[in-house]
């Protein structure tokens, strides 16, 4: 098992990785927290392989359980959903005392997150991540939220976790599909801070899935290190944790336009990473040749880089609603080559480039 | 102009005292956060007295506005109004540079709060309050909330203003039932913590609500001084800010259980000490006298302190969920004496004597 640590005064918390954690949930909570009842949070694709597990784990370790599963999917993270746990919660009792434990993908964690974060103005939370997207971004460094039917992640709070149990195991049962989706984000950190993770992608990604995954413990290692580090800097994302932003300007505003119906997030963020790189890198902003060299390993990894065929208009709009918009501009994330960044102001414009008509060819690449 | 600051590290702020001071609002907004868009949330009891006053002065400071009214009352604060809020929110654009203003009492200072914390996880907020309540007690120390048909304040969080402007003369306007519910908490900082103040209140209730007014700078200060000090020490509710609880926990459970549409918060509240006093005095804890110089005065402001018609199980449901509670045990705030408190902890069945026979004359006096 391996320890990581996000300082932050007064409120650090560990995360632990390692196969097998979510065994030992209870030992692990009542050491960190006590005595305290447990509130479970999780989906319906998650309860059927691991929520026998966790309740057993924790009742061993002698912990009141509570627990509840939504429907999987984008559309749980809701204020529909939000108020539905806030019966349960209600109707079970939890106090301040007790516990919401998160298990599951970055739906989840951000759904139960919020919840944790708005119950009673504050509950403890730990965070059980069981997708590769969770594991190695959402679950660490306290952001949660739901989506409105106008974007994504628009009503949320900081709410750090009391502690985070990373179990590279579940990634085992992960759909093709989410697999992709948590790769996306691994990229983005190669590409933001991390030539070495980069080059490690590049020389397994030929061999698939399999080839990646032999090597997932130094992934999740090295993807979480970073984040935490990152957040321990700037918990409150007004300065450098921004970078972590990479790619995600447009790759939220594909997601809104599609209304979280059509690309996952870890391919609309792939394809927002290669649309910027193509545009710096031709501004002179970025190394020549990074942008082909993120786009080869990309595909390498099953993941888009061309942008579907939504009107621009649409995604200026979408993009002018972005969080780390200030008044008319948006703060974007450049490479200066793979493994370095740095934050740019831009207009929404920008991007404009990638809808001319000679850049269509591009686009469909 | 009288200022007083709630110092917390890296987020103090300033609480301007002052008659008029709705009509600088723009000059205070633009000097302390910048040029940002303010958005005005109001309810349709403030709007006709202060809003345009408000909107003018923003506009006077070149700041661009945006405001809405939503219906008085308790009601409003729902997750209904928040959803709403949220709606507004999006389609006026704004971003984590801007600013929302609440203006009114402490439904729309809890409401327009938890707006403010969680949209893009958090913006700037400015305080505005115009009943008594809010001045003395909600506006300060960031405790922001909704409630759900099952409680009071059940989500919420806390979100410290950016700034807080307190203009007395709102008070003139205000209507008979709102001013008893400020009074309710005006003498809760007396009994708590200021001897001096329970005392000028002794000596100016007889002369009536005019009288009262007479010394309100100084009660605003003198209570405002008091919430900032303890804000300060214990800023999220864990140890010593729990004093200002006092007499709220049966009062919540009153309101609870007459569904937020009968007794006001203060007036409850005004039982709440009341019916504790009773009871610790009885037990020893209190100084002999005091419950009876308590319900002297509250009696003089028009108060009640008798329990209304509720069966005792039911008030018990309600405390048992208590925000306060730890386990199944309730943390009350017991007085020393008049100006002096302690926390205790009980089980809610603390309360029943004053529900066993041989107390109804004392419940109905």
């Amino acid at each position: 098992m391996q320890t990581l640590t996000v300082s932050l005064p007064g409120r650090s918390y560990p995360v632990y990785i390692g196969r097998g954690i979510l065994s030992r949930a209870g030992e692990m909570i009542r050491r960190h927290l006590g005595e305290v009842t447990v509130c479970v949070i999780t989906d319906d694709h998650v309860a059927p392989l691991y929520l026998g597990k966790v309740i057993a784990s924790l009742k061993e370790a002698g912990l009141k359980t509570a627990s509840i599963s939504l429907p999987h999917g984008e559309q749980t993270k809701s204020l529909d959903s939000l108020k539905f746990l806030y019966d349960f919660l209600c109707a079970r009792h939890i106090t301040r005392k007790d516990v919401i434990l998160a298990l599951g993908g970055g739906v989840i964690g951000d759904l139960a997150g919020l919840a944790a974060a708005t119950w009673l103005r504050g509950i403890p939370l730990v965070q059980a991540p069981t997708s590769l997207l969770a594991q190695v971004d959402s679950s660490v460094g306290g952001k949660v939220a739901v989506d409105l039917p106008q974007g994504k992640n628009l009503v949320g709070a900081f709410h750090q976790p009391s502690l985070v149990l990373c179990d590279p195991d579940t990634l085992d049962t992960l759909p093709e599909e989410f697999w992709r989706d948590g790769m996306g984000e691994v990229v983005k950190y190669g590409c933001i801070a991390d030539e070495a993770l980069f080059a490690l992608l590049e020389g397994a990604a030929t061999g698939g899935r399999e080839a990646v995954s032999r090597h997932m413990d130094e992934i999740l290692l090295r993807c979480i290190a970073h984040k935490a580090g990152v957040v321990a800097q700037d918990e409150l994302d007004t300065g450098w944790r921004m970078t972590l932003n990479f790619g995600h300007t447009l790759g939220h505003a594909i997601e809104a336009c599609q209304h979280y119906d059509g690309l996952r997030h870890g391919e609309a963020v792939s394809i927002g990473m290669a649309a910027i790189t193509r545009l710096t890198e031709a501004q002179g902003m970025t190394a020549p040749g990074t942008a082909q060299r993120l786009e080869n390993l990309l595909h390498a990894l099953h993941l888009p880089t061309a942008i579907p065929d939504i009107p621009f208009g649409d995604l200026l709009c979408a993009m002018s609603r972005d969080k780390k918009s200030a008044g008319n501009d948006l703060r974007l994330i450049a490479l200066d080559r793979i493994g370095a960044c740095r934050i740019i102001t831009a207009t929404p414009d920008f991007y404009r480039p990638l809808f001319q008509p000679e850049q269509t060819s591009g686009r469909a690449e």
